[in-house]
């Protein structure tokens, strides 16, 4: 098969106040917003050329809606439909606007139980990189990755990489009776450290979306402004450095309780024989590269990912390796 | 006598088009419009705890109003009144809110023909300074500083030195013959760089009035946003970094042509034994430290200053020394 | 008595190992050594126009030395010690060089126990401002503040206010039955928020001294190092923004555990009628702007100081007020 | 044919004193010295997983070696073996380490007289990117881009389109009659806004090779430190923004009096529906986005490249359209 899937390209949350959201992603944070209707925000970054980076559905929970792929050609969707058929995995086309902005779709249900599509065609939308008066809050340029928690970890970061030529850029290990076992994997398509982060935990459920911020000024910037208007339970974990990717991070809930992450920093990853890198569970600086602990309920807590065709809320299944370093509740 | 001056407090531009003067001052650079009234902007930034720094007054031409020092204490302006007699300087006292927002003041022409005013009080307004919400553009902290141009530039200097007790920073020499001959001066009240510089040049005339950006950051964010909107003829000089006060800095045009300055990254100077900092006109690090030429048009060009009486801009006579580097035409 | 107080100007800690001390001062965290004999390094920031602001005296243990506060002129002294002689608190006057690198001096034991020196006079040293290749690591700039704690908090803050002309800036307090009973003070002599803070605490012991960073990055940068040095356990709080002061933050014992802060970022305080800020010791946002707690550890730990004397360890009472806010443990 | 070309991968500058070129790479711009010879320094990024970006071949004159272009497979250079011999071009297969900590290569002459080479193998070396110790000066993170200078830059923008897949990021026109003329061109292969401009100028000349500064603020950092060392005369043009990338940049000259580029923050160019940008080359915010105009030498003065079999300088031939702006002189 010859399709390539060119990067993560968007992700759908659900909220439960699309006034409220628009105030926290919009005002706040730094989306642009490209438009709107009674049931969705679309937004994207100063730095995209995808009609959107994030949707946001009306809906009466919160919670992931699923994670939008972009493809190099329309005739990608076709060879993804039969590898999806002989996988035996739940499929759908969808028509151009299905989904507002996006045209024909493929829509799957992945094997760990994740709604993932795949597109080729977005439509057109002004390039605001250098329309610096709009900049604000973090000044989100774009979507970097998103991370799921799944029990089947090494199941599902390797059809990620065999079936849709993800490449691995790190990986994290729990060291058993000195014998490693697959913790987490960060894996790419586009090239910088990860397009999708897989992380051992109760599954599935979504664990974050990752948005770049403009620089470490502005992704601190929105600390204070979230500080100063009083939505200091906004801020769950950070500012800090990753270990893993290298980057600057802050984690944040949106007024429905849904996480992203702001994320600026990691690295191009360009070369053809790259040796992904290997960290410990352990390793003090993994998580925060400065020492610091992630607190529990960034462990505990994740958004519920749901059927494509059902519409139901996928079970969850516990993990069976630790889910969290030895040195956190 | 035994008053104390404090800081240079607030400076006074006229500007022919208010609303077009707002949204460059406020919506653009981030002033904080403090209040506001048919033929006045009050502005103050975000660091502020007096009424305002810039007053900006409706008027048929551009040009600088007057230059606002705040003292100790009330007391301070008899014994600056005494002065001002002894020294047979045209002088004045005016009532609370004479100009709105400072409380009674005295206003004087000092020798070298600049309208000055001394003021103690000034109308409270809420501390922005955690306002983050607030902050945009290159986020105005408060006034730094203000600079005359006059060719009697020794007297000039020595006179704010002696009489109102400013201290010397740092100072510029042209050397003629082997001898050093003062072309500028940098004074200070409040402890940072300065408060007040005089550079030799045909005068009387104001310069700028030098604003503090919050960070780096934010003052080359300015020039992005001015570019932006369209507006690239506003940047006259910077970004860059001065070799005298080492503070980074912006000149910028408002849009009826009066210049200011953004301003940041100099020091505190508090030490009682303080050495000036001398420097040779001719250093080519001394203006810009990177050793980029100011443009001739920012030594050609200053704003009128006018007599608090009569209201008339003051005769400008012309500089005895050299008034640029060499190397400038 | 017309002495004044200049700054806090130096501190003084004792370390077991020189060498060691020097590698984490110097090469890491980016001090300017001025100079060195066996039993002492004498360091300073890039903007010091004095010999040093931290010494570090070769000890058997760690701990805390003295604080020394520059005053206005050498007559000073003698006005400072009449203070002393009135107050019946021990003194002595020591000469020139008796601490290398710093003039005639007055030491005094204040009531609160804590080791403190007067001085007027220091030796030149090239100022280092622009000398921007010796600038690397948070390029420590100066001495911002010291820190003290204390169970007699309320008394300690009125001496320093009162018998030194210490101006308070902001002030914390613990509310009982709706009766504010201040919790810590932040003074100041020098414009900028602080040079001295007093918090409530078993003590007298002091809990840090704090170096200006260059910058945001610079601070974050260190922690970088730090990290990159496999010596993450010299990080114990931040990276963060402080409610109090505004300023950016990050806390690190150094090889013996002695605590240093560096700072960047509050403010000019130069305003003659400052209104000090008030805070409330649960209010979220007070210690760390963003919301995250300080580890238990930096409440429970502080350094012992000693008798100019007798060379003892005062002895430490505990607190009568509550030490830390109800959601620390 | 099926090759892949990955990226510019490295560049050769000649450069008469080894020593002192080193000085100015590796002690104040904060390139990572991989490994040195009699003859050469090779030097790479904090971030490169390649042996070198960078050699520095000593040489009795200044000038630009040639281009290294990486490949996706070490059989891409048997397929662009091929593309050399159909095109009649000059070329050469060399061995293992006939250019240190490379493996087997192509060397080739392109169509427009630019000495380039393909490789796949490269030596293994230590990642520095958490090496947060090793950062200083610009703290250089990999190699960006090279620029070319010819009078034939319709063709050979063409053929590095046609013949080598790169794709057009941004161009710029210089408008005659109405119509549009190319005068440069934006290309990439990386994902990100190229890895090759090439101008409409005299040449074949090089331009300049540009290397990734970690921050805007390491990039000013470097101005600063050259100022600081006497060296003002090494900073060429910038800092500023470009229009054309919206990337920051410093233009520098070697000892040698070659130029490099110091660079930070352009975009990830991903979309597979990529819609160039098309500049004007009158456009006031082309060049430099706040509108200040290159110095008139960055547009006179540009390095030599040589034959691969002869060594002998490339003959120049002038341009045809108009060089520069007509701002310029
Ligand atoms: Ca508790
Ligand atoms: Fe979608
Ligand atoms: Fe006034
Ligand atoms: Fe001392
Ligand atoms: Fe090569």
């Amino acid at each position: 098969m010859s399709f390539q899937v060119v990067r993560t390209s968007h992700a759908e949350y659900f909220v439960t106040d699309l006034s409220r959201a628009r105030a926290f992603y919009v005002d706040t944070l730094g989306f642009v917003l490209t438009s709107e209707d009674e049931e969705h925000l679309y937004l994207r970054g100063l730095e995209d050329r995808v009609h959107h980076n994030l949707v946001l559905t009306l809906a009466d929970h919160a919670g992931a809606g699923h994670v939008g792929f972009r493809v190099a050609s329309p005739a990608d969707l076709d060879e993804l439909e039969t590898l999806a058929q002989h996988q035996g995995l739940f499929h759908q086309r969808v028509r151009d606007n299905t989904e507002f902005g996006v045209g024909d779709a493929l829509r799957v249900q992945d094997p760990f139980g994740f709604p993932i599509e795949f597109f080729y065609e977005t439509r057109a939308v002004p390039w605001m990189l250098q329309a610096y008066d709009a900049y604000h809050g973090a000044a989100v340029m774009r979507l970097d990755h998103v991370n799921y928690l799944t029990p089947d970890i090494g199941a599902c970061a390797a059809w990620y990489q065999e079936k849709l030529q993800f490449q691995l850029s790190e990986y994290t290990v729990s060291v058993e009776n000195g014998r490693d076992r697959l913790w987490g994997a960060w894996l790419r398509r586009k090239q910088t450290s990860h397009d999708l982060a897989i992380a051992n935990g109760a599954g599935p459920r979504f664990h974050h979306a990752s948005f770049i911020a403009e620089s470490q000024a502005t992704l601190l910037r929105v600390a204070d402004i979230l500080a100063a208007k009083g939505a200091v339970n906004h801020i769950e974990r950070g500012p800090g450095r990753h270990g893993t990717t290298n980057a600057f991070f802050l984690y944040l809930r949106d007024p429905d309780g849904n996480r992203i992450e702001l994320f600026t920093g990691d690295y191009l990853a360009v070369e053809p024989d790259w040796q992904p890198v290997r960290w410990d569970l352990n390793d003090p600086r993994r998580a925060t590269f400065w020492g610091a602990e992630a607190p529990s309920r960034w462990f505990n807590e994740a958004m519920n990912v749901y059927h494509w065709d059902t519409g139901e809320a996928m079970a969850v299944r516990a993990a069976t390796l630790p889910d969290r370093p030895d040195s956190v509740d």
